[in-house]
């Protein structure tokens, strides 16, 4: 059955990055029909809005959207898409890939990020001019729903530590909320993990990210350690991730819209690829994924780099490349 | 005239690099008077408080306050007591020392931490069994005091770079006015400073410490980002701060009890030393503040270790040695 995808580009690179995870997946044969929705900065000048009703709609009725990259306007395109998707989990992988230097090359873990809630719930009042205050919410039913999600990613995966990130010895019923409702589940479940304060944690990422391996985590909190977890191995460029939903999901890599870049053609697809074999194995199918991933990672170890990586090659050449491999 | 210095080793190690401490502000032949305070696990066992009113009683009549370390119960401990100091500076110098291993031993920073507020305002609700909310506090009056504090410590101490931390892309409102607040002080001072959201920031601060200098925060990005930065030179073992209020202050290691080695007499006094260090410059008596780090880093390059820096020495030689430098 044809699966309908929404391709919104966005801002910047992404307009180069998501024409090439297309052509990978055009390449696998897979009854795939891309729709483009429009998103960004230009939209936004010529429409007054960053991400047009008939945008979020596209997202809503698709079967899985890819989203390329955005730039200043980027909270007020990706958290409404995510919504759109009803994405309650937020899953980025941190690892090491061939040919990218990072000051912790044994990072291999993921981050299953609560994408719904904390600060991102976002009910903001000026109490006075001088007054400001903004409701963190947690819910046990949220809480729920992404330990159970996180557990399952750590069984499928075999991992072998699941670490539930919090700092419940400051936000005690909140934060408190969320271990004990993760507590709950793993006795359901009959997980064995560990609790980790989130100061403590980014210490011990930085130190010795090879102790971590799925860590599950409230929403601010996990969007700040992916990215010290992404500065270990070499920054955001080669990170991939998966707003997965219970019938919708929504895949982006990481990066920016990287406007010093843009237009170019020199961007680096590699993010942009590997977060649509996320979107293949989000489908069931897990040996096509794996298929991408290998040949993105022979071409990072073997054939033509992007600038960033400290080759000529342009976006295409390397896209070409993976799609030999493949 | 004298001043009273309230001490209180608290738990673990506490018990051990405080009296360290006061050997080395002792031999300056200033004149301190140190004044005992209860606070820790025993504590609690006997008296079922963690932290007597007594001992509070001590800080808020103290000229300045001295504290060890604290166990499980660290926020019944110290939160309270930065309250009673009023302090509304969290100063977290992140450097690398010598004989300590790091992965960027080129980071040298200092975090600037708003310390009254934001989550740590702590309005809690249990709206029903299954929804809990936090109110996040962010005040423009704390948000200015921070920043002066922060831009005139820049000054001072002739950084290159002043960075503002936020995430004001989600909380709009609250980040909004502690960014707003910023830069309408930079004016007034005529002070040169960048924003960064603190995703971004975790990230570079993991690849490019070297780029930053000064970090002025609030308070729970603060407490992750300066473990992040810890973790980046090896630990929180070597790192002291200063919780600095208007008419009164308090002095602590970053790290924590260390039950593992506690009461075996070979903990590693140098954070607790600085700490005092710190004290010292806060009186503003810059030379013996210098002095004393001085003898702490000769000790550290050339002298016995304690057994976490690979060496054999006790928490006491390593004092003496410290002592004879001075
Ligand atoms: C753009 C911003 C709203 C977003 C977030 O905070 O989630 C980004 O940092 C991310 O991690 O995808
Ligand atoms: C113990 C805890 C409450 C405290 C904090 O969160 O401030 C600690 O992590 C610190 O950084 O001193």
């Amino acid at each position: 059955m044809t699966k309908e995808i929404a391709a919104i580009p966005g801002d910047g690179i992404g307009q180069e990055v998501l024409p090439a995870a297309i052509d990978v997946l055009e390449a696998l044969d897979r009854d795939f029909e891309f729709v483009e929705g429009r998103a960004g900065n230009a939209v936004y000048e010529r429409e007054g809005t960053p991400l047009p009703e008939e945008t979020r709609e596209l997202a809503r009725e698709a079967d899985a959207t890819l989203f390329g990259a955005a730039g200043e306007l980027a909270a007020d395109i990706i958290l409404p898409l995510r919504q759109d998707v009803e994405a309650f989990a937020n899953v980025r992988p941190a690892r090491a890939y061939p040919g990218v230097d990072g000051v912790k090359p044994e990072t291999d873990l993921v981050f299953v990020r609560e994408n719904t809630q904390g600060v991102y719930a976002g009910i903001e009042s000026d109490l006075t001019d001088d007054v400001a205050t903004l409701t963190r919410l947690i819910t046990g039913e949220a809480s729920r729903k992404i330990a159970e999600y996180g557990f399952e990613y750590a069984d499928e995966h075999d991992a072998d530590r699941i670490t539930v990130a919090h700092k419940a010895n400051v936000m005690r019923t909140t934060d408190g909320l969320f271990v004990d409702t993760a507590a709950e589940v793993a006795e359901e479940m009959d997980v064995e993990y560990d609790e980790a304060l989130i100061d403590a944690l980014a210490m011990h990422l930085v130190m010795h990210p090879e102790d971590y391996d799925v860590i599950v985590t409230p929403n601010l909190a996990g969007d700040v350690l992916s990215d010290l977890a992404a500065g270990l191995v070499g920054g955001l460029g080669m990170l991939p991730s998966a707003n997965v939903g219970d019938d919708n999901a929504l895949f982006e890599p990481v990066h920016g819209s990287a406007p010093d870049i843009a237009g170019e053609g020199i961007a680096n697809p590699s993010a942009m690829i590997l977060s649509a074999a996320m979107m293949l194995e989000y489908f069931g199918d897990d040996e096509d994924g794996q298929r991408v991933r290998n040949a993105v990672e022979t071409v990072l170890e073997d054939g033509p780099r992007t600038p960033d990586l400290g080759g000529d090659a342009s976006t295409e050449e390397f896209t070409d490349a993976v799609l030999e491999e493949l």
